[in-house]
């Protein structure tokens, strides 16, 4: 082991106490994974069970989806993508990886939102890129601004951005992203937009990096909003000038894609109802938990403006996040994630509710919380 | 971009030209990618149907896959692989990025054989190693021995060596390998042993790194024996003391592999029958490409021990592989992969052949060959 030590998924922990007490047939509410518990739309798995019955399955890259992609961003935001820019990955975990390893050079500085996504600071650790923490609490809702990227020094080479954010939802506007690509812009800050909760939101439009910026490297997946977190598909948008170089690390780093999961994803892109109808459930999830853990005195949360997560200040409760939810999943069965996974420091008094779960697990959830604290 | 510039697989060009091929009507037999195209075993896409009406796949890895493949081990090697020593990865190609990134630091070098898997060679550089190739050509029967690796000066960090190999089909005994892994212990080299053609083999047991050397990282796939390719799914064996950050690092870089795969995977390893037909089609169309081939003066072959590659000498036809298989491509329709890929320099002389195809495929490439020489 010559690479650093890195970190591991706190919640990894829950999860499989979780899945001890399934299995031992005790009940479980899991909401401490970011991961949509409906599965995928109908005719996803309709075409996946066609496709498996008539191809072999080999390497491939389907133009299809890479064409019904470009349309996406045509309809939802009026950009027009060129093809070549559009690159299949094994979910935005892979696209990550990559973009890391094209666009940096080892001791490069990447900037990273504190809370936020633990392996955006992992995997940078993993190849030996230096994460830089930028403090983007709950006092300022957990949206970063110009001025903090503008205020760090030395320069960072790079910043990894996320709007919707994980695991506040915090949201930028329009006007908002774009002066803070502009800082970046102006500073030379090579920019990752993770966007993989876009579509996911409550009132608000997200606004892809590609409406302001064409120079941001934007990743995605359909893994949130078209319910596949297990089939690992998701994609990249570069500059064109970077998009050839970046295949090449994609193939040779991890070959093709998914193959099965590249036609469940076209035929899951043409179900816009479908994909409403869970955001809209998702919608009466949060406003259902934000009012439940209210009235059991949990009232120190940032509403979020979009993905599936309530990011609660639970420091009347416990100092010890971890602690907190072990006890959670042991005791009464509900799985959360503990703040200490997105923020090592301030984390301790935070804990993640995934919302991407049923109504009535919602319910069930608040019950067995509210008996309990 | 502030990564080096990593060179594409020439074969990819091969594969465009086939699939245009297919779309214009006109005909083409793939022998220029190293993918069976037969398709998954009947029980794993029996498997596969049956999981994705019943599972919403989420982020998952099966117990019951690592306690399939640690059986595996024991029945086909004679080992008893503790379960936390096996990892769930998205193909071999997954667990070789993390691997490259915990176990070494930038500049390291890593030896590889020459000719051998581009990729091996590419990750390196995408991730800051230096690749050391050893050169190991037909006059050896592309086999490396103790005294190439032991000449290495500086001594490399590490090693990662394939038997069979791609593109040739060598194999090392249990002799010659385990001398091989005694030179490696000795100096302090890790190894790196890719066995994802192992149970692809005629005639001669492929003999794991696990059987010889409990310190090997052992990367092994889906996509060769069990003909998953584009399912991506693979897994890694380390020792017990480095197995848990491993599993750290891949979780992070990539989460879990896709679950899908996974479910197949498992009724695949229980086929043996099917595959082993497999691999006697595989060796019918070994023997006859070699018959094929002498016939029309392709005589300078190392037969292959095993995986599904024969790797040919055409030096006699033309000093440019690439041109040579554009031209195949272009004017009969046969895929052919060229040796720049796998050495770019005496790889000029060499083209592989992929005979995972039907035997039907083999006479029609063969009757078009001769036409056209």
């Amino acid at each position: 082991m010559r690479g650093p030590l890195v970190t591991p998924f706190h919640a990894g922990e829950i999860a499989r106490r979780g899945t001890a007490r399934l299995r031992a047939g005790l009940p479980f509410i899991p909401m401490h994974f970011g991961q949509p518990s409906a599965g995928a739309p109908a005719a996803a798995i309709a075409a996946a069970h066609r496709v498996l019955d008539r191809d072999p399955l080999g390497y491939e890259e389907l133009v299809e989806l890479r064409e019904r992609i470009a349309a996406h961003y045509a309809d939802t935001h009026g950009v027009q993508i060129e093809l070549e820019r559009i690159l299949l990955t094994a979910g935005a975990s892979a696209a990550l990886v990559a973009a890391y390893a094209a666009l940096f050079r080892p001791g490069d500085r990447v900037a990273v939102m504190r809370p936020g996504y633990p392996a955006y600071r992992n995997t940078l650790c993993a190849m030996r890129l230096e994460p830089v923490e930028v403090a983007c609490g709950a006092d300022m809702g957990f949206r970063p601004t110009p001025a903090m990227i503008a205020a760090l020094q030395p320069v960072p080479q790079g910043i990894v951005i996320a709007s919707p954010a994980n695991p506040t939802g915090a949201m930028l506007d329009g006007a908002q992203l774009g002066a803070l690509l502009a800082t970046c812009r102006d500073r030379g800050i090579r920019v990752i937009s993770d966007e993989i909760y876009h579509g996911i939101s409550f009132g608000k439009r997200a606004v892809s990096a590609l409406e302001l910026d064409p120079g941001a490297i934007v990743i995605n997946s359909y893994s949130k909003l078209y319910r596949m977190p297990g089939w690992r598909l998701g994609w990249m948008v570069a500059p064109l000038e970077l998009a050839e170089q970046l295949h090449i690390y994609l193939i040779n780093m991890f070959l093709t894609p998914a193959t099965l999961a590249q036609h469940a994803a076209l035929a899951a892109m043409d179900e816009p109802g479908d994909l409403a109808h869970w955001v809209r459930i998702y919608e009466r999830n949060r406003a259902r938990l934000i009012e439940g853990l209210a009235a059991m005195g949990i009232t120190r949360i940032v509403p979020p403006d979009g993905a599936f997560y309530l990011y609660a200040d639970v420091s009347h409760l416990t100092g010890d996040s971890m602690q907190f939810c072990l006890r959670a999943v042991d005791e009464i069965g509900v799985g959360l994630a503990p703040g200490i996974d997105f923020d090592p420091e301030a984390g301790r008094h935070f804990v993640r509710f995934s919302f991407a779960v049923t109504p009535d697990e919602i319910e069930r959830a608040l019950e067995l919380l509210a008996g309990w604290l």
